[in-house]
């Protein structure tokens, strides 16, 4: 893993304050027949950010564990989302995912998530994720990760 | 078209009274490493299910043209979404994405879709699309496609 | 099972003598900016080949298991491809992929796959598949699978 | 573009000598239930690959013109490819898709691929690619392009 930061720094994107945000090219992949990103490829990038979100919070996907049944693997799934469309991406532009934690709750975390080029957003996601047991259940967050969003946490305030 | 409906006579499912229903099956493709559906592609199979809807409602993507411009082709886009997603489906699944139009707009259509398993909603989404030009102006829904939801309408009713 | 298939009848395609063909549809999410289809999809679309054709021989994904062990699961994982692009395939074309088993060896399977539109050939791949435990070791295929395709295996001829 | 290269000085990967190298992560986009990567998802990464080669090679996909025809596009497209699935790769890996050119044509390229782990090649293609009008006939490529490989055409040595 150092190793790795050390060759290619950005690879995770970077936390800026309490916001994390991640560059991402549009490559052919992500283009349908119209010639803008297909709508369903916005949902990979936002997913993208909020993965490295919680890996440069040192929040692992491998290591999310059931803590009642500490065999089991658990896993952040998406509950719900509100997604507007505002601007079309095309093909070979770099743009950027902007993540922000909205809320926290015992088993789940809001994130406000954009995708912006330059300084123009084309995409606003509101995700609502829970952990859950392999099972299905849901789990309630680690103290390790209500404190890594905390800060962020403007319910709070 | 004609003989594609003969040989595969459900590809692009069924017209069910005031709804359309097409069966997806659960492939490779569609998991994750978590056991479950990746949650973006609940939307790859609901752009199936409103293509599908239109296809037999006799509306066809290549066809669909700027009426101001006649040489330039048209797109529905989607401009804004609300997804929920209830209890995960698995690898090897059959499934049904059942598809009705919940009202109309001179220039917009919002459907109602949902992914079930037997009677069971594993997913449900309220969809708006608007039909634009390839400059990315939206365009009026030309007679055709109005009329051709209108006993789907239930805010006319 | 029974009651999906008199739904949907062709949902997993039809075996026909030694050889299985799956209708597919192009969607938007099969596209690029080129219009044409994306070429990495009809890897997806040749792996729902082979899905259901395992399906109508009899053999599911989730009952594959390692036989020395049998707690854990098994997985068709491929080993090979060589895939010849010969014409491209557009939005909203039907389209069908033809299966047929090659050759079968201790612990691999070797098919040959075509997509196909109305009698053109799009699409040629040959596919080695081996059978793996999930530490990654592969797995002799069971008699059940070998002799679900030795009809099929013209090397044996 | 200048300032893009200032913000997210790797987003493009990175030319050393006659190769490219482009770091990927992987997501859970990027998995099947198997908990390995999905066998299609490689084509997607070495795709990033080639167009990110082509990109600080300073040629872009949207400036790609048929020359006999300057209105119209052109594209790259994947005319052949022979792929080796050496080992698996997990979820949150990073790897190195890692490309050259092996041979240049009046009207196509051919490259080789891998993608690697730490010092482990995983996945090995050779690709050929053609530049193909919107018609769908090939063109030649223009001398910009066969210059910018030309000291990596191994075959010429």
């Amino acid at each position: 893993m150092a190793e790795e930061k050390r060759e290619w720094p950005d690879l995770a994107g970077r936390i800026d304050g309490e916001r994390h945000i991640l560059p991402v090219r549009v490559y052919h992949e992500d283009t349908d027949f119209s010639g803008f990103v297909y709508h369903a490829n916005y949902l990979r990038w936002i997913e993208r950010g909020r993965s490295d979100y919680l890996r440069l919070l040192g929040i692992r996907h491998g290591e999310l564990k059931d803590q009642g049944n500490d065999k089991a693997s658990a896993f952040f799934v998406v509950r719900r989302m509100e997604l507007d469309y505002l601007k079309p991406a095309r093909m070979d532009e770099a743009l950027e995912v902007v993540t922000s934690c909205a809320e926290t709750g015992a088993a789940w975390l809001t994130l406000d998530q954009r995708v912006i080029r330059d300084n123009q957003c084309l995409f606003t996601a509101r995700v609502q994720v829970v952990l859950i047991s392999q099972a299905g259940k849901p789990l309630r967050l680690s103290e390790h990760i209500r404190t890594a969003f905390s800060n962020a946490d403007f319910s709070k305030n």
